[in-house]
């Protein structure tokens, strides 16, 4: 057995023996365990700004985009909002133990109650407040959490890692609760995600590149998140007040984000009229515009969308734009692009909305809103481990309760089945 | 491509095709569609037995054992019970459309709403009513259904699923909403479990061997059901009125079931005391017992166990008998070998029966009572498609609302995101 084998098995060891007495400490206890944790790190701001700017050199070393490092970047507030953080879960009502209660006509009687799934592997991109978040809401929803971050924000990740699991444990919280793996190669995930004796759950949560490879690898359960080909519909019954902010908020308002907007479908009747006045509108934000024929024929600046275009989840401030003949032709194309995370029409027609929110299958469907939306705070969950893009367990935002399981007690005095 | 890719393509479109359309069928019409197929069950009654009386001789020339055949055997009372099983699927509530209900501060109404999964692929064994509850569960939860029995029973589920989906689509229920695949040879399994693009779930039921095949190597999200090591622990305080009647009741009463008893716990302090009127009983039965050398040393007919013992689910008249010192050891080694489906502990120590429902991990954990009431209908849930031993997704036993997920249909007036 190599090295990273044994290593990993201990890891996994860890967090299941952990999990085993995590699984009925009170919610209190927990919840004690969480403000020493958003304490300790206002008190060890220099140490984790130190360590984050050595991630952010090394970054700006091997030329990441702009972008990336961005979302790698911590400063004296990030720190404060993730401290913050800690408190509102340390607030919310804890989903274990909770649940419901009947009686048989033989007189068993039935509690169903929600219970901790056991040990989470949550494998992660560049963002370190994701090292905080995951553990924080696993840790309230008593799983123990093996973390597994990107290397562009290890030493970060570490420092955030060992903070918060030190204040745990000084809690009275078992070892081996928050763990973070340190090694940052892909081997280890590969290993990771097979580790059925261990792990109950892996959440991937990061690009497509990422969620397709645990998807396709792991033997332990997925709960697979994010990737989002969000669409706006503008139907001929549109009022453009409406659609017009609602495609800009889309695309433009945070690009880099998974309910962001990547296609505009426009009803061939209002396109003519439509266009012109979105196309401004994208430029004036420095959105490029890759158009169907009939798009490039109305804007001559659009670039022609290619196949590829309609499968593509930009990112960035690129918007794909195709007219349809109507709203079967609209939901048609969703059909065969959407990732099911989040799809918008905008509409003042009722039975196209009805029809739209009936048909479309996705995790969040809206009329006249915009797709950013979606997301476990502004949903009103309180907190989210991230947005399910799958129909298994959890379906988009994840809160504290999809990080929970079932388990049946049952009451007898001798029963038996006749 | 080979000849059987083409066909199970077009089998997953079709099924796929269907799922788009059953979505949002009502459930009137679902409900008029099951009373049909129940009808049509009684009507063809003889077709039915002539089909299944073939699978029977070609099970009997194979030298397939007497318990397999009575699984496969169809009589006119079990067709009425399979007919009377579909009428009670069409009483039960649907819980597609079902949901809640809240307003955001800026005014976004949110509804979240259950919708059926899509296409559900049932990989199953030799007892053919499963072709017609499968396919009325699936129905009724808006799912299309690929079915796939096991060869024994290939001439009786050919017969069923033609009559059932006849009867259904006589009732507008889109074609390719239950189709069954003809084929019996190992690879389509293999090339099935792959087709993400068509299925949304499967679901294997029978065998340890079938649903670790399946776990191990589908791509498509598996609910795994069904694999039962239950344990019962008679504790030092248990009422042997109790115990006995429990332990005869888990082993005898159905031995070739997920929820029947594959191994007894017995308190070192009560085991001479116990065992011996404990073995008499189950000799009475005709059940073998594979005892640790403590069992062996007080019951000499007992047969020594292997430590392969603790991990089997015989699903025969075997026991496999272990002395245990305390509460702990007993729940060390249901931690280790157990399947997490049902496990019961007998006493009547208040203590000891509040930390063995809490402590012990299990779909179903009892007190004083037969783990055989590990099952949808004994639940009081209606029906079940089979129990899930997971802990994502689905718990114990599966009803209607395990073959759903949700949906988020949100209305606003064109908000945005600030």
């Amino acid at each position: 057995m190599s090295g990273f084998d044994t290593e990993l098995l201990k890891i996994g060891q860890k967090a299941k023996f952990a999990a085993r007495k995590l699984a009925y400490i009170g919610t209190a206890a927990k919840n004690e365990a969480l403000l020493e944790m958003a304490e300790a790190l206002i008190l060890h701001e220099g140490e984790i700004l130190k360590a984050n700017s050595v991630d952010i050199k090394a970054a700006e070393a091997k030329g990441i985009k702009k972008s990336l490092i961005n979302r790698l970047s911590l400063t004296s507030e990030g720190i404060r909002q993730m401290s913050e953080s800690l408190r509102e879960v340390a607030f919310l009502p804890d989903p274990v133990g909770e649940g419901d209660f009947w009686t048989r006509p033989n007189g068993l009687r039935m509690q169903r109650m929600r219970v901790p799934l056991g040990v989470v592997a949550m494998i992660y991109e560049a963002r370190p407040n994701v090292t905080v978040d995951a553990a924080a809401l696993c840790l309230k929803s008593g799983n123990a959490v093996i973390l597994r971050g990107g290397s562009e924000a290890i030493e970060s990740n570490k420092v955030l890692a060992r903070i918060i699991a030190e204040a745990a444990e000084r809690k009275g919280i078992p070892e081996g609760s928050i763990q973070l793996i340190e090694q940052t190669t892909h081997e280890w995930v590969q290993q990771l995600i097979k580790m059925n004796q261990f792990i109950d759950v892996v959440i991937p949560r990061g690009g497509a590149g990422l969620i397709q490879t645990v998807v396709r690898n792991a033997t332990v359960p997925v709960i697979e998140t994010g990737t989002g080909i969000c669409h706006a519909y503008v139907e001929k019954e549109a009022d453009f007040d409406k659609a017009i902010p609602i495609v800009i908020n889309g695309k433009t308002q945070k690009p880099g984000v998974c309910n962001a907007l990547e296609t505009l479908l426009v009803d061939r009747k209002i396109a003519q009229e439509f266009l012109p006045l979105m196309g401004a509108e994208l430029q004036k934000h420095h959105v490029e515009i890759r158009g169907c024929a009939e798009t490039c024929a109305i804007l001559p600046y659009a670039v022609p969308a290619t196949e590829e275009d309609w499968g593509t989840e930009y990112l960035d401030l690129i918007i794909s734009v195709k007219v349809v003949k109507d709203l079967d032709e609209a939901m048609d194309h969703i059909y065969q692009y959407s990732t099911r995370h989040s799809e918008t029409i905008i509409t003042e027609n009722y039975t196209t909305a009805q029809r739209f929110l009936i048909e479309v299958d996705a995790a969040a469907v809206y009329v006249n809103a915009s797709t950013r939306f979606t997301d476990g705070g502004r949903f009103g969950f309180g907190a989210e481990i991230g947005i399910s893009t799958q129909k298994l367990h959890a379906r988009g935002p994840m809160g504290l309760k999809e990080l929970t399981t079932i388990k049946y007690l049952i009451y007898g005095d001798g029963q038996i089945v006749k």
